[in-house]
This record gives structure tokens, sequence and C-alpha cells, in this order.
């Protein structure tokens, strides 16, 4: 349903976001968000043309947020890089239709609206916040075992006799 | 979002609810719902792999739906050729998220599960009977204006005289 490209352009922001303000190579990026280079570069450009993410050449270059998490929404990467495009006009063509929907379409757009509705209303900043202890992009911390300072068992532990 | 194969499919059961019982040629149904006729052949022997329409070959085949349009969901005709699938575990493979999604994947996947429910929810006989004018797959017949016999005016319209 989503395409690699949105998949691995939301790893790329949820990195950002986390190391935010410094500037990441892409080489950098790219091992530790497990994309492809030249495909992370890709993306990072079509982000970059979208006002996401800032990108510098050369030496030290890379890319960061070109905005606050809290004012980046889940639907602007997807957009920026594989646009969900709803149903404004009847695919078939049928020009009396026009742009009223038979209820076949009209409920594939619906879908699509609230997909959209959903996405819009969702920052960077809310999910790299919630309170869920699995973070984005990270292994999540071995919990440490502490022992308890038990008295230990004496003689059989099922003494049926 | 929603694939080529997917929209042909859909156009494929609507057309066959609309004319059910009969039996379609491909052809026949590849020049009214717009389709390619290869491809048409192609997604309907998904669909008839899936149990939703029955195909018979030879002089006087073609395709007809196997089950009542009661008994067909949005949904079954989309997973039949091109399943939208539920995120269920971390893409990234994060051996320690396991099938505990993080924020980011659970927003995603949430869209794609509240998307399941509406297709799983509605039936093509809904679809097919929605008192919308508008019908899937058809021109909208154009509304015959039946001339009112209204008396000849007589004189100026706007006598401001």
């Amino acid at each position: 349903m989503f395409s690699q490209t949105v998949e691995y352009s939301l790893r790329a922001v949820a990195h950002l976001s986390m190391v935010a303000p410094a500037i990441v190579s892409v080489r950098e990026m790219a091992s530790s968000i497990h994309v492809p280079e030249a495909y992370l570069a890709k993306v990072l450009q079509h982000l970059a043309d979208s006002g996401i993410v800032s990108t510098r050449r050369g030496k030290g270059g890379g890319a960061t947020l070109a905005k606050r998490p809290k004012d980046i929404t889940i639907l602007e990467v997807v957009q920026a890089v594989d646009p969900l495009q709803r149903i404004l006009t009847c695919p078939m063509g049928i020009s009396s239709h026009g742009s009223q929907l038979c209820p076949l379409h009209r409920h594939l757009d619906n879908a699509l609206a609230a997909m959209i509705e959903s996405f819009g209303n969702t920052t960077l900043h809310q999910i790299m916040n919630d309170p869920n202890p699995i973070k984005p992009l990270c292994e999540t911390p071995k919990v440490n075992l502490i022992p308890l300072n038990l008295p230990k068992p004496s003689g059989s532990p099922l003494n049926l006799s």
C-alpha cells in the first residue's frame, strides 16, 4: 500500500528529527536507517524540493530538517515523495459524471480522504514524542532484570511424601 | 493509491452485478468497461481464483458472478487482485520491536486498518443499490425536459411605462 519511497522518507525525517539540529551525511543516515545510499539521496532531494529538509553539499554536508517537527505532518512527507491522489473525476472518463463520482468511486475516494485527513492531522513531533516505549527507528533497550534476594529453597520443591 | 488492477477488477464485478446472472464474454465486458481485453482476462482469472467470479471457456463462455452481490465485499475484490497489506512487524526488521510497532508504523498501520474495515463493511450490493442517481459504469441519463404549457406572454415582459 505504502511504497518503499514513502517508508524510506518517513524513516529519514524521523532520523533527522531525533538528531536535530545536526546535519547528517547521506552515508551516515543511510546506514542508520537501513536505506540504500543512492535511494536515500533521491528521497532527500524530493524532501528538499518540498521544503521539508535542507541539504548542504560538500565536506561536512548532508541533510537536516528545514522546519520544526511540530510543523511537519506525515501527509506532507508522503505527498512530497509519492502523493496520495484523491479521485476527483470519473476514472472511466464518463462525461455525464463529471466531478460527481458514482458510489463505487465515491467509496474509494472517501477511504482516501480519511487517510489523508489522518496523516494531515499527525505531526512528526507527535510521532516522535508518543508515550509508547518503542521508539521509531530504535532498538528497544532491554529491561535490566534485578535479581531478587529470595531465600534459598530447602528440601524437595515438591515433597509429596 | 489504488492500482489500475484494483480499478479494473471493481469495474468488472460492478458490470457483472449489473447484468447478473448473464455470462458475459471477456471481449464484450472489456469494451463496456473500457479495459484492455488481455488485462481484463488476467483480472478475471484472479477473481475466479478467489471464488468471486466463475468463468467458462469456449463459445458462449465468459464470466459471471460466483456469489450474490450481497456476499461480495469491496475488500474481497481488492484483496483478490492487489492486497492491502497490514504492517504486522517492524519494516526495519528491528528485532526488539517484534510485532509491537513503533508509533510511526503504528500510525501507518492504523490508517490501513481503517481502510480495510471500511472496504470490508461495504458490499457490491450496497454500491450498486446506492440511492445516488449516478450509477457505477453508466452514463447518467439526461433528464427529459417536458415543455410546460404556459400561457403565451402578451406585450412587453417588462412594461415599466
